[in-house]
């Protein structure tokens, strides 16, 4: 690591980023390579001797680009998206060239202290309440995804739940979410040995929107206290990851707290938008909340990976997640004057993830954050418009924020083929590769998700992927009246 | 995200980096700021108008780098190294501006691939047995931290002996390692719900100079069988993290397949000595073992985080983390054609990480990776010889690699007094600023800790940390004899 070496070098590598960007509409979103295709074309083994950057950069752009799917293509509209801007890109470059390990406060205070600050901003512009600050008994850490969020919550809940009704009533504890809930949830039960047949998975359908009834949460919770289970943990979303559906968190929340349980929600998504006054009223009982949880690396300008989440209780996270070894013994530890983020998380190690999301919010500033979300709320309430105006196809849910999910309607309702039909759609259209959509099943129905949320998105662009996906329709169902 | 702008003020951060590295000497290399510096430093929220650049990149200098501890100046010597190199950084750099999160094939088939091939190159150089390769049934995985690899590890063995003794003998399962074992795997028990009483720590001491007893193995995993346990996961060391003891794996692997256990390695630190012939036989007997574990971003020049994970048999790790959710399925997922690495981890989202790998195993190539050990163990030993010329410290155990193990003797053999003694002289030390360095505690006596392997550590730098610890060690014996 020389420093004049780190800058001519690096000097190089930002020209080639920004040639990526400037040219990322030339390559196919979906990367239409086959499986096993990098094999071939890269040597068995490490080589002895120094290559050179300028070899290393030719392959980049020759074996391995045309293997990315382009998440920053502004013709990106698939799952939900993974923000990257230049004041993320910035914040990445500089933890990355700091290279701290901040497991500890003792091994970068600013790391520790920074992220407390960040996420006390962030909490203040979502309005949370002030129980989530770490000024009080709470605070906010930066996980690495959603995913960890609600492992480590579900933790917290479970050890908190065994140490009142006995270490070996794991076997009893039961988790309530509705079917649209992330499979995340199942993995952390998985993980943390909750029984499967103890992981209560709640129906939903089209006449709630596809959000969680209070009233079948209750029932679940009843029957299960009957037969001697112990509910203890309860995870709502707002904005499921197949149609943005909003469970109602004041209803939910009440249940939850009059029976003792630990209330997460799982805001990965949608978050962000509660910035936005008009959109705030989504996570309108957050109150109720032991836990809450967005991504500022989805659709907050932050490069992957940086994940909020914030607790009410800090000490319930510090109590099942912490270990004290003599090697990380320090003076301000041991004293209790600061936090420790490895008790907060999963790993020992972490990256220095605050100064991207610092940068995010200084280098827009509220306004243009709030801006931001707009329009890709506005790009996508357009798009609902056109799919509305060409009779072929259906608009399947409500549009909340900047999802449509939407579907082709089977010629002479024939259901049982509407689905075969949209599942080719979407191969015919991500086989292009001019544009990415993905899909999900609701109510049995095969859907299409067009999720706006790229950075780079234009109103230009949604009107050519409404082009993209009315041709191939209309080819389709030409080849079909053919067959 | 303007390719223009990102390009101009990217340009900017990487001539901040390298001027940060130029300077980086000039630093206190643990930082001295108080608990709680930052607060009054930043405002109470975020901005909302943009601010510029500038603005930020001279609160960085002026806030922040008082508040870092700087792991990449050459003076650092605390706990392990976290290396930064201009390969490592550039594959961090280009991982974020591509900013794809791969937890699938699909989602970019190069991030998967590229990590398959590149984990493959790095067992070759290790040397690993072929059951590691991606090629049979087994193969690598980037995780975060070797906590993550342990964990993940441990929930396969966990759900493989679920599967043959019943799902509700959880509370029986047995857990083995030494008390020199990272307290990762602790953390690891605990997640996975393994009882506490059922961790079985195995007592080291000198005599074996800190490595698991093959016979204290057998007499505990004996005396549990007799009492109706199930012995099922043994976790050996290749380097530990108090004193770099190297526990036997041909003999301790031999006993847990004896016993039908998963035997896992961590060489977390030690792993990279092992690219060099002349260290190799320290994981002899890795041929055991079903996983096998080591940081690239310790020692081994690729920016945090880079954690190699090797396993024999990749079905396990699947059995236990994968979910299927509808809206992640593709077809090359569903025809299993391909690797999902979502399944082999905790979290769902992962970044393009094996980029950064394969840039320094090409930028550098084998030959100066094991050059850049070899100088290190060179620096190590020079150290050795330095503490051991002074007849007021004492080597407390062999040096392996590149840590040294010492401290001062306590005056009149007083060892009541020596951990004192050495605790208050590592203070006095990183008071300096000049060097950090840290502790550990082996057989109740306070150890001093110096682990050379900053890439910028020069034989200058290890000669002028002993000199501040001579320093120091002086100053503090004339106060006692004064007082």
């Amino acid at each position: 690591m020389d420093a004049e070496q780190l800058r001519e070098n690096a000097h190089k590598m930002v020209d080639f980023i920004a040639d990526y960007y400037k040219s990322i509409e030339n390559f196919p979103v979906l990367s239409q390579v086959q499986p096993g295709y990098l094999h071939n074309l890269i040597p068995d083994s490490a080589p002895h001797h120094p290559e050179s950057l300028q070899n290393i950069l030719d392959d980049i752009q020759e074996k391995i680009l045309p293997g990315v799917t382009h998440w920053q293509s502004p013709n990106y509209f698939a799952y939900y998206p993974s923000n990257s801007s230049v004041a993320g890109f910035l914040g990445e470059m500089l933890s990355a060239g700091l290279n701290i390990v901040g497991f500890s406060w003792i091994t970068s205070p600013a790391a520790t202290e920074l992220e407390m600050i960040v996420l006390d901003w962030l909490a203040k512009l979502l309005k949370l309440p002030e129980d989530f600050l770490s000024t009080g008994q709470g605070g906010g850490v930066i996980q690495g995804t959603a995913s960890e969020a609600v492992l480590v919550v579900l933790l917290a809940a479970r050890d908190k739940a065994l140490k009142r009704v006995g270490k070996n009533s794991l076997e009893k504890l039961v988790v309530y979410a509705s079917d649209q809930t992330h499979s995340a949830l199942q993995k952390a039960c998985q993980i943390g040995g909750i029984h499967p047949q103890n992981f209560r998975v709640l129906k939903t359908d089209s006449s709630t929107n596809y959000s969680l009834s209070p009233d079948s949460l209750a029932e679940a919770i009843s029957r299960d206290l009957t037969i001697g289970l112990i509910p203890f943990f309860l995870c709502a979303t707002v904005g499921t990851t197949s149609s943005t559906a909003v469970d109602p968190l004041l209803a939910l929340g009440n249940i939850a707290k009059s029976n003792g349980m630990w209330f997460h929600v799982d805001a990965a998504y949608a978050g962000s938008a509660c910035i936005c006054p008009e959109y705030r009223q989504y996570i309108d009982g957050v109150e109720e909340a032991d836990s809450f949880n967005m991504n500022a690396h989805k659709w907050f300008l932050t490069n992957f990976d940086c994940s909020a989440l914030w607790v009410k209780d800090r000490n319930t996270l510090i109590q099942s997640l912490s270990t004290n070894p003599e090697f990380l013994k320090n003076k301000a530890s041991q004293a209790n004057m600061v936090v420790d983020y490895k008790d907060w998380q999963i790993p020992l190690g972490r990256r220095f993830r605050s100064l991207k999301l610092w940068m995010v919010l200084r280098l827009y500033g509220l306004e243009n954050l709030q801006g931001y979300i707009r329009n890709h709320i506005q790009l996508a309430k357009h798009f609902e418009g056109l799919v509305a105006q060409d009779l072929r196809f259906e608009v399947v849910t409500p549009r909340i924020f900047s999802l449509v999910c939407f579907r082709l309607l089977p010629p002479h309702n024939d259901e049982d083929h509407g689905n075969k039909l949209n599942h080719k759609l979407l191969d015919d259209i991500n086989s292009t590769g001019k544009i990415f959509i993905s899909h999900t099943v609701l109510s049995g129905k095969y859907i299409l998700r067009f999720a706006v949320g790229a950075p780079l998105t234009e109103w230009r662009h949604v009107n050519a992927a409404w082009e993209v996906m009315q041709d191939k329709a209309s080819a389709l169902l030409a080849r079909l009246s053919i067959e």
